[in-house]
């Protein structure tokens, strides 16, 4: 039984630090990087000690971590019957964490709909110093929220700290370019983000940590990241392209008067920037190519690609503000597709990088293309892939946009002195 | 297969009205009640088509519908293997559908995680004109994440229209209170609402619709809403007190040092206000009562009640703003608890109307009580409960307020003329 040693002295017992003083204690201004941890029955007991962490009770300063009063305790989730089946804790970094998407998509962690109902979670929660009082706010909802699967909640504003250890880093964190910011600045100020968050993940993460590049623009960030991880596959960095590809679907079921889940293989080619490709020319509904269904080409040709694009800058009109909820669904869409085997004949979209890619896509850079998991968290890139003059001139015509980027980006990933001539500027609406 | 069906002429083929365009004639300000509807492959076919739905492209306006594109086409559920064996859909409003609660609530109802995943959805979304462009903007996301459960999407800002035969309606909206505005105003306010509200769901929801108040004074808005519900069981009212169970939950385990998951039995007897009293005497650590587990009598008696109490005013003070996520997964759980079997020994936390109850507290009132579940959709409440003199005089103190409220609002639930008499101001902080 767990409740055994639930009251042992080694557990400080009925002395724990009541949440609202800690509360109040940790109100003041942070000054440097820290890590708070509350942690609830850890499944590596062993480690957790040798971290120092049981003895830690609301003095666990000098290590970076601090211990929320009785989840400092250690008891062994394989010694109680409805958790002694289920997997090793995962670990997840999500940065950005006190915003709208981590809002939605740290309670679907948490909640189990993303990696299943015997994965135990711990999340680790990356904020800045402005940011740490809201951070502290999401911890003490994902508390009361009381979800099984949650074992531990830690919550700091240094990279090396936060993703110390971590399975996955969800990379969601970036500035938004300020008025009359022109986007070469806007590459360069997240770019450096990204450059000492991928440094930080170097040294300390699991050295197969899956990271997923949210923050924008996102294809060129996630490159920068990967550019300064060599102890990191390569293959391991994501650039979220799945919201297009949920949003492409859509118009797709909606142009053909079908429900959106007969529709397949919808692949986002390129850069996630208005030179996206969406793929109508692979695309299914049921199993039969689009084109046969939908013969309206104009449409597909030029009004598909457009909604596809313009549906954030719309929500924005409607809404106030950026999609958030969607985005975390397709953030999640993303990870399941990885840590699911996928359907027989279908694919999804994911920005990775270039290198081997069978299409005759630039190498070493990070494009958004088909591929398929065995759901081990890996994939391989979609094979069974038409292409025609259409399809590929604008494929090229994103490409191109991404090696100008990478131009820009060059004193960041280790190739020199940056160039940057973008000539248009290609931010999708309400992702800049 | 639905397929065929799916390009038949009745459905308009491939001539939808593209969501953009459909958006942007929209956007004039509305001037009545309607109600703009999205069906996708609706399981009553025929109930559909006799409600001109199927006809309606674009042109529902006096019907009060509005038909979008080609999820007016209609196909047959039954007819396609993956989805022949979903039970029959269920429809739920949600009012307050634009805030932040909602925006947590609607993602998680379309996901499956509170019905099943065999239960298709039907949300109808209750805002006001103000906030029918984010209500428009909610069900884009909603189209965007792609949820294959979720059929129906329609919104509206006038109650007769969306409350049509829902089977659920969970009521969230209600005014904040301004500054300076006494209690009792508020009151009258949110109570005139929630009179409104109940007069539309006599005349149109389904005979045995269960209603969840959450918006504030949420207990005496249910009573005011039941009161004006003659055709419909007063026992399907409930005021949400889910909340304050599970951060009474969090707070006793954290005491304990044991995980959350060990706590049960926690009731939450009386008025979702500071007179509410969380019970630590019939609540059970691991099977044990948790006054064998936790000695410190003090802080059973009066920190416990205080911290989750302020919980609420905690999180503003981190976060800036209330709780949503928290609050969205205490209404997940509150449903849940209704529709599906109450595990043996246990209960949970409803504020129900007092008719017939067994522990003399007064009738006549909404009183959050121990209940339990056979899982369809009803309660009986729960038998097994001790009662002492500590608990029982402060559940008077909040059956007293409950009856003073009761005089306040007199005029609203048909029973003379208002007389309003409340001593102290008792709002959570946070729902003021």
């Amino acid at each position: 039984m767990g409740l055994s040693t639930a009251y042992s002295p080694a557990g400080s017992g009925l002395v724990p630090a009541p949440l609202a003083r800690a509360a109040r204690r940790r109100s003041v201004q942070v000054r440097r990087p820290r890590l708070a941890t509350v942690r609830c029955s850890v499944v590596d007991a062993a480690k957790q000690v040798q971290d120092g962490v049981a003895t830690a009770v609301g003095g666990g300063a000098a290590s970076g971590n601090e211990c929320f009063g009785v989840f400092c305790n250690i008891y062994d989730l394989k010694a109680e019957d409805k958790t002694k089946s289920w997997k090793k804790l995962v670990t997840i970094a999500v940065s950005g964490a006190a915003g709208m998407i981590s809002n939605h998509l740290l309670f679907k962690l948490a909640s189990g709909e993303v990696f299943g109902q015997d994965q135990p979670i711990a999340l680790k929660l990356l904020g800045s110093e402005r940011s740490f009082q809201a951070l502290e706010g999401v911890r003490m909802e994902l508390e009361d929220s009381l979800y099984p699967l949650l074992r531990e909640v830690s919550i700091g504003i240094g990279p090396y700290e936060v993703f110390q250890d971590v399975d996955w880093a969800l990379l969601i964190g970036a500035k938004p370019r300020g008025p009359g910011m022109e986007r070469a600045a806007l590459l360069d100020i997240n770019g450096q983000i990204f450059a000492d968050q991928g440094k930080a993940l170097n040294a300390v993460a699991s050295r197969n940590v899956k990271v997923l590049v949210v923050g924008n623009p996102c294809n060129t960030n996630a490159l920068i990241c990967l550019k300064n991880t060599p102890n990191i596959p390569a293959k391991n960095f994501h650039a979220l392209t799945r919201l297009d590809e949920n949003r492409a679907k859509c118009q797709i079921a909606l142009k053909a008067g079908v429900f959106y889940d007969k529709v397949s293989n919808v692949t986002i080619w390129g850069n996630h920037s208005t030179t996206q490709v969406p793929d109508f020319l692979n695309a299914k509904i049921d199993g039969r190519p689009v084109k046969e269904i939908i013969q309206d080409t104009k449409w597909l040709e030029e009004e598909f690609t457009m909604t596809v694009q313009k549906r954030g800058g719309v929500l924005i009109q409607k809404w106030g503000r950026s999609s958030a909820a969607s985005t975390a669904v397709s953030i999640v869409d993303a990870i399941k597709s990885l840590v699911t085997p996928t359907p027989e004949g279908e694919w999804f979209s994911t920005g990775v990088y270039t290198t081997g890619n069978p299409y005759g896509i630039a190498e070493d850079i990070v494009f958004s293309m088909p591929c398929r998991s065995k759901g081990d968290g890996d994939y391989e890139l979609a094979t069974d892939v038409s292409m025609d003059d259409f399809l590929w001139e604008r494929i090229k015509k994103s490409e191109a946009e991404l090696l100008a980027e990478k131009k820009c980006v060059a004193h960041l990933t280790g190739e020199g002195d940056a160039f940057c001539d973008l000539p248009e500027d290609t931010m999708l609406p309400g992702e800049n």
